[in-house]
Formats: C-alpha cells, structure tokens, sequence
C-alpha cells in the first residue's frame, strides 16, 4: 500500500520528521511518501494559513491521485480536508479529525492540548464542524510559545502535564495532541497521566490503512460528489483540470 | 461608502449583473465595485470549487482591504469568508450568511432552495457550520438544471413555486434562494407565495452597510484574529505578504 | 422611511436617549419615533417585567401598524418579539436578537455583558430560544449595580473592561451589551478591546432599515402566522381588534 | 389541597368542563378551583393569543397566590408559564410541558398532533424553547377544523387515528394531544393505539399534586428569581403590585 | 396500588430505609414493596456496576410484572430502565429521570451534586441520553467520600451547601441530590438554601402513582417495544422467559 | 496480536461466520478468536436483548481480559461497551460504533440500513447516545424479515437496493449495514450503489487492530474510570471479582 503524506505546512524538515514518525507505526507493507505543501506558511494556525495550505495540499493530492491508494493530510486543522474528498473515491484523511475519531473508541470525551492560545477558538469551530462537540470536554492551551515546545520537547512536559491534570480533573478521558510541535510528546505524557494521549499523524496512518484495507473509499454523493466535469473554468491550477475538463 | 464586491464565479457578465443588483439597493452613498475572480470556475457548486474560489476571493480581498471599507462575497457558499475576515478588521459578509442571519429576523425557521441538487448536502453543512440547523426547516433542490434556470428565468418561476410551496407547508416562513442563478427571482417569488424570499446579494449589500455605518468590524480575538506576522511562507500570494512579513 | 421605536421600559428619560440615539445611527431619510410603553416596570428585568412590557409593546405597534415601515423593540430581552410579527407583515426588531445576529457577521462566538446578575439566565434562554447557543461563549455579569452604571456611566468602564477582558481570554470574538443601563458605552469600550461591541439599539435601526429598503417583511406563514380572524375575544385592548374583528 | 387551575382561553363553559376533567384524575383531597381567563381570545393559537391569554392568565394566579398549593395553566402553549413561575415559590404548572415531560417518562420519542395547522410550528418552537427537541418525533395537524373537532369528537376519531398512525409508524412511542378541542379523547385512541397518549390537563394536575405533596416549589433563583422590589412601575395591574410595591 | 421499588445496590439496610422514605411520600392507598437487587455490588456508580445491578433490577421486574401497579429503579443512574419498560406496559420510573424531569417543572436549569467524583461524567452522559443537557448547568462533586455522608449526613450539609451555592451563583435554579448516600439530605438543604432540592426517590413515587392514576403506561412502540416473541434462546433467567417463549 | 471477537448473540453458527470474516480482513498476524455469549437471545434487537447479552458479553471480556490485546464486540447495538471498558485498560470497540466512526471519515453524513423495523428508534437512541445525531441522515428499515435476509442474501439484495437508494436520494454519503443477519452484503452493495457500504465487522477489526498498534487503549479517567476496588458485592459474576475483591 502507497500512502501519500502531505506536510500542509511547508517545512521540510517537519515533513521528515512526521513522514518517519508515520512510516514507524505503518505495516511493514504500507510505504509513506511525504511531501511538502509546495507554497504557504511554516505553520498552519489559522483560516488564511489554512486557506493557502488547503490549496496547496489538495493540488498534491490532486496531481498524485492515481498513484496512491490513500491520503493523508499532516496538519491539525485538516486543511483542504472536505475538497480532496470530493477528488477521489480513495481514502482522505487529516490528522485532527483521525485522532478525534479514534478518540471517541476510548473514552466519552477528550480534551485537546494545544500551545497556541491562537489556536483554542479555531480548534473548537474544527470540532463543532465535524459534529462531535458533545464528545468534546473543553480545549486548554498550554503556557509556552510553540518555538519553546518545537525546540525542546522534553522542557515542555511540565506544562503539557499541568494542561492534561487539569483536563482530566475536568472530565477529560482522553487527551489529544492539537499542534505539529508537540508530536512525539504522547508515549512520555501517556506514561505519566495513565490516560491515553492522541498523536494525531499515528491515528491518520491507522485509519487510512484501516480503510484501504477494507476497500473502503470516498463518498462519491452527498457532501462530497466530485465537482460536475466539463464546466468553464478560468486559471485553475492544472492539477485539477482532470476533474473538470473531461472532453 | 466603498464596497467591494467579489463574484467568487469566474463569470465576468454574472458580475456585471450582480454589481448591478447590489448597486440598486445600495445607499446612493455607496459605491458598488465589482471584482471576478481572477481564477476558478465558472459557477461554484462544491468544495474544490470554493477551495479555488476561495483563493481567488481572498487574494483580492487583501490586496484591496486598504481602498475599501467592506467586502462582499457574492457567491451562495461563501468562499473564503472565514479566511477574509482574519485578514481585515473592516466587514466580510457572505451573501449566503447575510441572507440566513436577515431570515432569522422575518421568520422562526427559514427553508433553502437551490437548483442544483449537488449543493444541498453542502448548504446543509453550510448552515451547520453557522450554528443556524435549529432555524432551518429543510433545503429543497428545485427540478431544473442550474443552465436551465439561468437561460430563462420566468420558464422557471412554476418549478421554484412548486418547490417553495412544499417548502412552507413543511414549516418555513421565509426561503432564501440558495444559487447564484435564481438572483432575481425573489420579487415574483415573493408576490405570489406571500412569505418573504431572500436574496443574498441584497442582504449582504445591506448587511455590509449596517455594519459600516455602525462603526463595526471583524472581531481581531477569537477564531478570526490576523495571522501571526513575521512567520516563514514559502510563495504565498503576494497579496497576503502584509500580513506575514511585517518586518 | 418612518420607524417606530418602542421603549418597553416605562421610563420616558431613557426613550428620550435611545430614540436620540437611534436618530443619529439612522439613515438621513430616516425618522426615527420614539415612543415609550403605556404601562409596565421602569426597567425590564425578567419574566413577568417582560410580559407586562410586551403587551405594552404590542399593543403600540398593533395601534401604530399602518403608520410606520418597521418596529424596533428597545429592550434587551425583546419583550412581544414573536407576537408582534404576527400582526404585521413589516418587519420587526429586537435590540437582542438584532445585536446576536449582527455579532454573528462579526466573529464566530460572542459574549453578552451584563450588569443585572439576574439577568444571565434568562438571557442564556432568550440566546436558546434564537437557536444561537453554538455561537455564544458566555454571558458575564458586571460587578456593578444598574443604578450605578446608569448614574454614572464613565465610573463604569473600569468594571465593564474587566468582565470584557475575561470575554475576550475564554474564546469571544465580540461582545453585545445586554442592557440598557450599558447603552452608548460601545465605543468606549471597542476603543480599548479592540474587538466589536454591539449596541443592539444601534443595530436594531440599521437591521430594521435594511430589511424595509429590501422590501423584505415578516414572514405571514409558519411560527408568525396573523391570529385567526372573526374568533370570539372577550376584553382584548383595543389596539388588538382589528385583527380579530374581520367582519 | 387547592390548586387554581385557569383556563387561558375566555371560553367558560370550556373552563367548567376542564375542571370537571382536573377533578376526576385529582386525589380526593384536592380542590380544583377553575377559573377563566378575564380577557382574551376564545381559543389560543398563536403568540399574540398567548400574550393576551397569559397576561389574564399570570394575573389571576398574582391576585390568588395567596390561596393556592399549586397552579395549573390550562392551555396547551402554556400561556404565562415562565412569568407566573417568578411569582411564586408554589409549583406552576402548564399542560404542555407537564405531557411533555410525562411522555418522557414512557417513551424515547413522543409525537404530538393537533388539529390547528397553524400550531405545528409554534409547539415545535414551544418544544424547542423546553429543550426536548431531541425528545419529539414531529408535530402532525389533524386534517379536521378545530371546530369541527370540538363539536363532535366521535366523528373526529377516524382522523386522528390516521395521524397517530403515522406517527407511531415514524418512531413515536407516546402521542400527546396539542391541543384542547381534543381534550377527553385520549382514552378512546389509547384503547385503539395501544400507545400512551397523554392529556396535558390530566397530566398538570398529577404533576402539581405531586410538587406540592413533595414539598417542591418554583426556583427563586436563576432564570424564575422573582421581580426586583419597590422597582418604579407605572399602570401595571392591580394584581402584581406586591411584588414591585414592597415598601 | 401497589409499586415495586427495586434498591439497585445490594444492600438491605438501604432499601428498608429507602422504602420507608418512598412510602413516606406516597398516597395512603399505595403500598410500597421494597427489594434489594438479589446480585451485584453494594453501591452502584460506574457502568459495570450499573450492568450488574440492571440484570438483578430487571430480573425482579420481570418476575413480579403482574403484580404491581407500577415499578421504581431507586438507584442514581437508573440500571435497567429502558430495557425494563420494554417488559411491561405498566410504568417503570428511574428515580434519576424522575428528579430531572421534575427539576424541569421547577426551574429552567438545574445542577448534580454527587458525593462522588467517579459518577460526575457518567451522569453527565445520562443527562445527554435523555436528551436534558441544555436543562443542566453542572454536575458538583462534593469533597467528601461516600462513606462520610453515609455515616454522618449532619457533618456533611456544610459540604453540600457549600457546593449548592456555587450551583446556584453559576446560574442553577434546582438542585438534584445524584447519590443514595444523600437521600434525605433534601429538606435540610432546601431549607438553607431556599431552592428546591429534588430528592429522586419521592419524585420517582408521585411520578409512578401519577402515572398509574392516569392510566398511562410504557409505550409498547418505538424504542421500548416487547422483545421478539418466540425467540431462541440460551439460558437467559428464568424471569424473562415468558416474554421469549410464548408458545 | 490476539484479538477477542465475541458474538453477542448466542448463535454459534453466527459466530463461526463473524470470526472468519474478521480473520479474513485482519493482518497476517493477528489471530481473532471467536466467542459467543454463554447466554442470552439468539439475536439482539432491543434493549432487554441487549441487557442480556451485554451481560454474557462483559463476563467474557472480564474473564480473558489478561488474554488478549483487544476485544470486539460483535452485535450493532454494542451491547456492554461501556461497562467493558470500565474493566481495561486495553481496547474495547463496538461494531456500530466502529463503523458509524468509520463512516464520519468518508462522508459528511451516513445512513443506517436495518431489515428490522424494530431495531430503528433503537438505533437512533444509538447514534445519539454517542453524540453523532449530526452525522446521521436517517435510518432506513429494509422491508423483509431478518429471517428471509439470513437465509438468501442475495434475494435480499433488491430490497437493500431500494432502501439505499432512497438513502442516497435523501442526503446519505455512506451507508452503514446495521443488522448482523446483512453483514456480508456490503462489497455487492457498494458495487452498485458507487457509495461506500460499512461492515460493522470489519470496521471493529481494524479500529481495534489500529488501537493497539498504537499503543492507545480505553481512558481508566473520566466515564469509563473502573469500578471502585474492595467494594462489598453479592452474588456477582465470578469473572468480575478481580475488580472488586483487590484485598
């Protein structure tokens, strides 16, 4: 099985690093190719950063589709999630929403960690979006910049910890992970909590195998029919005129 | 009073069209300027094509936000919106959501119409994303073809009628019309069937002055507050570059 | 365009204000009367203020129907809303319901600011009512007796700035005044927050405007349906009768 | 124990056959004192109607509070229900919400019929407004004027045995009857059905019985606190002034 | 009549205590029979100990279905509810349900306290299950164990006020007691605090007899249908035999 | 990894064809063992079923908790998920809540298909109970019997045809098979139809296999905490002592 992984934030080394993390909880068959969103902002946190990296993602996947048997969208706030479902009826999935979902197979309701205050309201609409807002306890941000969590994760245990103690004295189950820099945290804060803690990259290579496996695809009705073929367009990124110019 | 008006359809005569609307319900204070997308399809009918849309919309939002003192999306699935309003503290209404917000002043639930049978699963997360499902009755796809409906408006009326009047004996008091291609339909409509029909480009006109006039704009807290500045991007758009590289 | 203001409080000081007020927001072509409840509590607070001001109310637009474009209902908690859009098929507005639905435009979750403690539970239900309570973050009670706001409205700020600061760090994006006492501290306010701060007043003319430019008018089907002609009353006012006495 | 029950809708003889109904399922210690509406309309059915009814209706129970265990308002909206709540720290009762709740005790789903099209969306509202939306399967009219219903109830059956029908075949498990022209025919179609079908009146009356035997009353605090004392007032009615006059 | 109260938790002193207080508050003509679950763990507060009791609580009702006039779950979390009213078309009332729904009679929103911490989120899932979380503002733990309320309810009223009004100060209007351990803590309470404290065995008794009275029972459609008749079956209690194997 | 599937149902037939489904969609190295309930109904399709059979269902899963990496639950209603996870720390997954999780991430909404009339209020409580009513379109009843489905899959498929195409027709993305007796069906199905068609089954294998790959096992916090230790019991389950007698 051939996943693609798309870093919807374009940094190189980020894309290195989840593309291993990814390739590390993979089947032994399952082969992770990660790229890299070809323009937008180092980090996504965000609606415009999520806007620019949604473009740039679903052109990957647009440009990729038959060569792949699933994707993966490596970005917390799912960027370009619902488009790229309507491009292929193989399996799309973004880390926020895998982790969620999986979430929701351990305990009544999660809370999400993330270090940027920024982030808390953005995450909520994410959640609300995907119906699942009963599931959800409430979303705590962690006291340190995202520089200081991304340079040293091991500094940022004691916050991420007093972030999750107080999640879980707030009804909390389950706890997941909602930004890039503090993937990899999860096996120490598990250890520590004794609640299960949510890597959202190792639940979105986790579901996209599942569903592979089963050969399970992409709703083509409802919500995400593909856009109707052959209807005018002007400029769009060649990657999706096969969608649309099918004459 | 300096409207932008942005068509997220790349069809310049639509623009003409729909500049025009607006300027008939504007203040005589006002100045309507219309803006087509500069890519994109032609009518935009789901999420690859709001993605695209969205860009484009976006992008002309920010490199204009200095030379206006608000926005509107004229497009029925509101591409971009959220993206838009983080990027100015000036108004970014949606034609979609200024009609759903100005229904919930006329009536206790509202019913869509649409022509194209596509959208109704997307208007229907449209409006549940606005938080609005308990002011919907439901979204009634008319049986006609969007080109069909473009071509000859009146040839349409029986077909909507039909539609609107399942409509309100299921339970709405007010219908909004949820495509681009009814946009002037609602004054017939709402001679006959006697329940007020709302047409998006219209509410959104008014909405944006209301908000001007009141020395309102877009929250800068919360889930719409600006990008971070000075954060790394690889090839944004120009337009977005004030935002980013502040220093 | 004529629009009848209607202070549901019987305190002709404060109609004085809020129709000043109202004026100045108005559009020049605008007349703007001011007229206040015939009977009822000096300040509406709850329940049973609030029925005893909706009849009030309702009985001065159902007198006054024919003479004006719209009605605006000058108190937070919209006493005779709903009543009200039964007898006529111009629009009517509440200063509540029109300041939610205008922070809606404005950012995704809002907050109401109150200094009646006793107040934020039947504001909570009015926010239920509407269908808004996905879009509220909270309403927060100031630490400041009405009187001592109303007296003394820059003494105030201090206390308001406080609870609109907590607001703003649990998650809203704008934040509405909910009551009367607060009215005209808005700019104030916004100067110092840098978010939007709703006056309802304000809003309520430019919603009440907008909707008679658009020749939009309350919805005669469904919840608002006029009452049922030619049925027996006994001792109803008479401002009522007409749309009783049909024959 | 005395228990006013009133009757929203100016109809006396209506009032004495309720009251004859309330007797019959009261406990053989209880008093039903009824009582009709001073004003208002004949029958309620829409919001103006329950305004007009539930100023007579919270007026009587202010003028009586003193001599009554509990109060039952007899008209399916309920009429003045929240109001009359703040007067008391007696239970209130209305016959809606108490067949509502009563069917939540037999049922995950119940289902009302009424024979007033224009009612479905004002008891969906009602429903939504107690929060037990997720409660209700629908709202179905019986397709029968009200009038003809009240006149002959035998006639009436074969109609209302058609909508209950469908509503059981829709996921209904308890059918509550809306409204009060078809009040006395639960018996007849529970016999038929096989389903539970709930009399709001009989329902109120075991209800306030119940309170009053547990000692429970009206909440004083939160959303039912009662009106601010020696608060300025001007022409309220007689009956409330001991509430606002206190000194 | 005469209603089984079943003690959920395996403790004989509880249920005579228990039935006393139920018999307490019921009609002179109702005869409470009390019984302790023949199995599982002395006080129920998780879902395996709510498991257990269910099968003791049903088997009970099962095997005495025909002779008594209704049944009463006394146990917080209500074990068995749902699938003992799909045996009987007698009513089953759970003394949680009863208090909410009773609390919903009383005040627009109420609170939980519960001695124990474990129960908070699994009565915050029973509140969303039966569809009241819009009804409720929290659930309170109070800090003291279970056995210190149990052996000394005096010592332990400061605890519980302490609690209550921090319910009460975040907008509470009633206050449920969620354990068994507090039963008979009501009056004291309510006497201090000046809300009503629903005490669920006396609400679950009137809400029986209410319902016996009426001739209400559960329904036999939607979610609580009758088993399947003739069925296979593998050593399933001798109790449920007879709605399994009817030939 | 080994992987406890149990057939709720006591049907070993039933349980031979589940397991040899499931082997045959988990990896090379996982071994599924099947299991079926010691007692209970042959089939679940209510909650007295379903009490039952959750009973037999958690005994197995107590008694070989130590065993096994994971454990299914093999029947749609999930009869003792949540009281099984009180018992470990590692997964515990459901069928239906495996493939409604599924679901979530292929379409923006699903339907269920069930050849049980019964089953669908049932279902829906469901879909509800774990907060996903959002997601949900509707759920369809097949019109056959569940005997005539078992016996000839393949006569069936028409009816399941027309029920899923009314699904689609009406919103559905996916459609979720929510009986055991058309488990099997779904590859032909999905053939057809050109929407995704989930096997509960098959979901449930590979939720739980991803789960344990993962190193994520059920929350030990929050709804699902265990049972108190060296509580004082009767008569329970042999297999639950470990939980309750620690001493």
């Amino acid at each position: 099985m051939k996943i693609l992984l798309i870093n919807s934030n374009t940094t190189e080394h980020m894309t290195k690093t989840v593309t291993a993390n990814a390739q590390k909880v993979a089947s032994s068959d399952t082969q992770i190719v990660g790229m890299t969103a070809k323009h937008g902002p180092a980090t996504v946190e965000g609606h415009v950063d999520a806007l620019i990296a949604a473009s740039a993602t679903v052109e990957l996947i647009a440009q990729h589709e038959a060569d792949f048997d699933a994707f993966i969208i490596a970005c917390g706030v799912d960027p370009g999630l619902f488009p790229a479902r309507e491009l292929t009826s193989k399996p799309v999935v973004g880390i926020g929403e895998s982790a969620m979902l999986m979430a929701c197979s351990l305990a009544y309701r999660f809370a999400i960690l993330t270090p940027q205050q920024r982030l808390v309201e953005v995450l909520r609409h994410q959640v609300h979006q995907y119906g699942l807002i009963s599931r959800l306890t409430a979303i705590y941000p962690v006291a340190l910049s995202v520089a200081a969590v991304a340079q040293d994760q091991n500094a940022a245990i004691p916050a991420f910890l007093e972030a999750a103690q107080r999640a879980i004295a707030e009804g909390a189950g389950a706890i997941m992970l909602g930004g890039a820099s503090s993937s990899g945290m999860d096996k120490a804060l598990q250890l520590q909590l004794g609640v299960p803690i949510l890597d959202g990259t190792a639940c979105a290579v986790l579901m996209a195998e599942s569903l592979v496996r089963l050969g399970l695809g992409t709703a083509n009705r409802g919500a995400f029919a593909p856009p109707e073929p052959n209807k005018r367009t002007v400029g769009i990124p060649a990657a999706y005129q096969r969608w649309y110019d099918l004459n």
